[in-house]
């Protein structure tokens, strides 16, 4: 039995040793080799859609995909039979994309991004200066009482939310079950119409699928205060990036910061590098696994054993 | 007896009455009017530079001041007499600078200042996104295994390090007293020698004052590791300014993030505005007193017990 894992990451291999499969490093970027075409278990990371495709096509032994991406499109979209189980990464992008989360959140409300437009015009930015009201109503400036939404309440929001309670902020989550979580309350998404006009700053955090397109639609942005924030590091898709244009462009919410997007790299015809308050981040909030080690150990343990696997798609 | 406080910020007046002395507002930008100028007690924020030296002249009743201010350079630039008694109002600005500068931190690591000048030319920063290593030595990239160096490790420090320790940072301080602090190794300043070449970030938090001049000179500069950002939040005072530009034009210093500086308004002429990897925010950091209300009641009570104040300059 072989297990192929990629060179694309630095990967701890001996501590994947010690079980039945033998281990093989392969290039994500060309295809599968004669010699490892046999492998029942690969590993994937940062593949190129060809090797995927190819490998879709060619690995006729293959019984189980661990990706290390949270959100594995890739894999979904290259044509495995449907025989073969697919395990999300879900879990090592936690810390890595909560803190870009973080990040978005306070350069919201502190405008470094306005500093930084103002800086390359030798500009002194006073209004964002120097005496100033303390957690003003209309605007979102602090995270301190600040009603904090996170739509998609999974492994990633688990993490990010302690800091954000930490700093002051109530913090409401959604997803498509309801129930406390944590300590947080998180709510259904017929609970939204009632959620997001209390909503100061909203964080998206959802999977790419067809249930989740366009979640932010033209309607949902309406319900924001005018004053709100939307900082999505889930997938692009779950955004209707047009009524978020008219949206920022109408001045009808106060801003957003995304870290993905329909198309990316974002094409340069695109409406949303000049909408007004709109910070585009490229795709940077993951992108290293962290701890992959434990994840493939543990599926592994439980695929040998015939035991249902962590992080089943 | 007389109280002045300032309407240059919301104070719950109601919360300070019950006490002997009585409560008047005055104007922070204007000469004290005659029927107050016997007060005892004068709350100040955001005077003016004139109302202050004209109060310092006018008010020979005067026995204490209590600013609003962490750092009170102000009033001690005044000209008051010397019996008069000042207090700061460290403490009252520790929640807002912090969350300043974790921002500022942030920034920092995830370069949105990059991605923000990208964007205005239309450009999607790859080199910022997508797979990428996972914290690398040589390069300042999360507060995850970063070690940060908090110098001045006063109120706002003490609030600050659980946070970036909860993101799992190695928090050590710089002060002038050494010992442990709340589970913080905090160092006196002879320890920076060996402290700067092991500092991922070094936040500074220092008060203006002679003693902390140019605390951080082309000297100690030079013991920053290639990757190291500075982060200044404490008093513009305490950078050699040049020396700092210095290390930025030659790549000798990952980069810097100013909330405060030497003058403010940053003057047209200075080398800062255009350094490489310097971010320029006009001391936004505080400016929001947070339950000033605690203080002054505080102080209130032990000025009239006759017992020794909190915050004493
Ligand atoms: N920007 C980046 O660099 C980056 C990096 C990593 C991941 N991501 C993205 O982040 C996503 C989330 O990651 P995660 O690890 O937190 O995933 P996760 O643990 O699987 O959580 C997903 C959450 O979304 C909710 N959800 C799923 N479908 C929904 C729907 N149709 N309506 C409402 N809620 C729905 C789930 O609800 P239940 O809890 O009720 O099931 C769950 O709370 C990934 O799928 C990936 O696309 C982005
Ligand atoms: N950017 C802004 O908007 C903003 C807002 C508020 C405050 N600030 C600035 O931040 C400063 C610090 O505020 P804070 O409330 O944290 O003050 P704090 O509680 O008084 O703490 C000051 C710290 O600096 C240390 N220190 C003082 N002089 C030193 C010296 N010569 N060498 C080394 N360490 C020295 C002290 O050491 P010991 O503990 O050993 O005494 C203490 O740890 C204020 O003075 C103010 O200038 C800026």
């Amino acid at each position: 039995m072989k297990l192929l894992y990629p060179t694309t990451l630095k990967l701890d291999v001996p501590s994947l040793e010690g079980f039945a499969p033998t281990l093989h490093a392969y290039d994500a970027h060309a295809p599968i080799p004669e010699d490892l075409i046999d492998a029942e278990i690969l590993v994937t990371w940062a593949n190129s859609a060809a090797n995927l495709s190819d490998a879709a096509k060619r690995m006729t032994n293959l019984k189980w995909i661990q990706s290390l991406a949270a959100g594995p499109n890739d894999v979904l979209a290259a044509g495995f039979p449907k025989g073969v189980l697919v395990t999300t990464g879900s879990g090592l992008h936690d810390r890595t994309v909560a803190e870009h989360a973080l990040g978005l959140l306070l350069t919201a409300a502190r405008r470094f991004d306005q500093m930084r437009e103002f800086q390359l015009q030798r500009r002194w930015p006073q209004h964002l200066g120097g005496p100033q009201p303390d957690r003003p109503k209309d605007r979102f400036t602090t995270l301190r009482d600040a009603r904090v939404t996170i739509w998609g309440y999974g492994n990633i929001a688990k993490t990010l939310a302690p800091h954000l309670a930490a700093w002051g902020a109530t913090v409401r989550g959604v997803a498509r079950s309801p129930g406390v979580r944590d300590g947080v309350q998180v709510y259904a998404e017929d609970s939204l119409a009632e959620l997001l006009p209390q909503t100061d700053a909203l964080v998206m955090i959802l999977p790419g699928s067809e249930a989740t397109k366009d979640a932010l639609n033209a309607e949902r942005l309406k319900l924001l205060p005018k004053h709100a924030w939307v900082v999505n590091v889930g997938r692009g898709t779950s955004i209707d990036e047009d009524a978020l244009a008219d949206a920022l462009e109408q001045g009808r919410i106060g801003g957003a910061a995304l870290d993905v997007f329909k198309t990316e790299p974002l094409p340069e015809s695109s409406r949303l590098w000049t909408a007004p308050n709109l910070l585009v981040s490229p795709h940077a909030a993951g992108g290293r696994p962290q701890d992959a080690e434990a994840l493939i150990t543990y599926n592994l343990r439980r695929f040998l054993a015939g035991q249902e696997l962590k992080n089943v798609v």
